[in-house]
């Protein structure tokens, strides 16, 4: 009976939002899926005392303290042992979640994920990966946002993490990995990125289909694209900003019927990050799931249900023993 | 009178599109102005007799070489002296052209421009500028991709030279500096953006916001946004293609009715990169315009018009001036 404990006291709507997303979850998973909720009891019980909760599948866990959006995350990962963020890791670590997930602030949840879960042997940095969602299939990005000035190495070590997810996750038995370059020639790019083709393209292991440029990202030639977190979360802003920006400008030049119509709102969809949930910090031991600050229920509720897929299809085991057998490590 | 050279012989759809758009610049820019036609003399009479151009508004400038698209840039320019791209280049050098543009190899146009034109006394390296449209006022992102692993110190001549561009082509008297890195807080982003943030903020000669974020691009408050030509490039080529994506996504979704509404077509108008024209090499001594190789007509027509008006503005010695006095270059 998988377990998944979420931080209801992330988030900028927190506890409210969190423990709607909850609620959706569990009308939509299955009866054996169980949650932890984690944050201040009494604020949990007024919220599920609100909500239409079913309390046979939910557990609150008492976590005194929360990590405020603004803090720097190592100092309140140290200095708060009773948060929300370290209380739920605590659970997972220990084997009595299986997973863990939060909306509140990014780097604290990433501080305390490698302090309190550690890397798998053979990764070097943990990588965010990020969903961008396409006309088609989605596209996985990483890294978008956990690193910046990756070495070649760790940029290799991101294709085997994010070809093992695409696997695992996504459901693509043989993901195609593109390096996010400035041309498609080889000798273009910055120094790092140049060194990091010569790697991918050595190995054996990944499906390596050679540079793809911003603007190939989109077009679904590839499941996996490598980046250093410094341009993969610019990107990643970036694309959340044109769909707002875009869906302001449809609203503003549109009467309602149109936008009220079928094809607007199958285009609106598309545009509609929660429909994609959280992006997991990946390269840890364990599950370790990183929703936007903004994220409304049903983002969380598909975060629950990303976590429920990581953990019934063994993600984190087979990232282990992605590094540990095939060289991803060497 | 102004006389702008104009490779002919440059993009996909060379020379017919090229005189394409210079016959439309011709109807349009007051009747001072004069283009120079560079590239094969018996191509362009031909394509000159097809069309409908002012024969007392061109002088047809022959140049039997033409650099191709897949060539090694500076191979190509060494080897073709006789090339469009370097005999363009040389009329505007020797004062008989007072700007280029071209559609060609991006890289030969680059690299000519250094090597004949040569950069004001205190820049280190050029950049590509380019404009973001937006729904309310373009943004000028630099550089773009004319270089990679950028220096602090070349990120802050960035600014500089971005900023005379707002002042002397966009309009703008008091432009409105941002670094582009992933998050608003000083200590964030990757060594260069942390160094280049505090020349940044050290320099009296910019208006400097601050850090920007992926998401704030498009918002407007900025003018100027600066940034490696590494990842300016990956955020330009991904919002191209991010306008293509919703274009053949709308079209296949809508019905031709509303496809040809006005409301669609002012949505179609925004996304549509033609009305914005090439993107200028700047920090060179000079006026040289890079066009996209798929630029249509309109495109290049509003090039010329962007290139007219940086002659006419003086831009090329502000530039110079910007270095030469307030500390750009210190």
């Amino acid at each position: 009976m998988p377990q998944i404990a979420l931080d209801v006291m992330g988030g900028d709507a927190a506890p409210e939002v969190p423990i709607t997303g909850a609620a959706q979850a569990l009308r939509e998973l299955p009866s054996s899926t169980g949650l932890l909720l984690v944050g201040r009891r009494n604020e949990i019980e007024q919220e599920l005392s609100r909500q239409r909760v079913p309390r046979d599948r939910v557990v609150v866990v008492d976590a005194p303290e929360v990590v405020e959006m603004g803090e720097r995350p190592l100092t309140a990962v140290r200095a708060k042992p009773q948060s929300s963020i370290r209380v739920g890791l605590e659970l997972h670590k220990r084997g009595e979640a299986d997973a863990f997930i939060s909306a509140g602030n990014t780097g604290a949840i990433m501080a305390a994920s490698i302090i309190l879960l550690g890397l798998h042997p053979g990764v070097d940095r943990p990588a965010i990966a990020t969903l961008f969602p396409t006309g088609a299939k989605p596209v996985l990005v990483l890294d978008s946002g956990a690193n910046v000035d990756c070495s070649p190495r760790e940029l290799r070590g991101f294709a085997h993490i994010g070809s093992v997810y695409a696997r695992d996750v996504l459901k693509r038995p043989r993901p195609v990995v593109g390096l996010l370059n400035i041309g498609e020639e080889v000798e273009k790019g910055n120094a790092a990125v140049r060194e990091a083709f010569a790697l991918l393209q050595d190995d054996p292991g990944l499906h390596f289909a050679g540079n793809v440029e911003g603007r190939d990202i989109l077009r679904g030639a590839c499941d996996v694209v490598v980046c250093d977190g410094f341009v993969g979360n610019v990107v990643l802003k970036f694309y959340e900003s044109v769909a707002d920006v875009f869906r302001d400008f449809l609203v503003r030049e549109m009467d309602r019927d149109l936008l009220e119509s079928a094809a607007m709102q199958r285009v609106f969809r598309i545009l509609d990050y929660a429909e994609y949930g959280g992006a997991p910090l990946l390269g840890v031991r364990g599950i370790s799931i990183i929703c936007h600050g903004g994220s409304p229920a049903p983002a969380i509720k598909n975060a629950i249900r990303v976590a429920l897929q990581a953990v019934e299809s063994g993600l984190s085991q087979h990232i282990g023993a992605e590094f540990a057998s095939d060289g991803a490590a060497a």
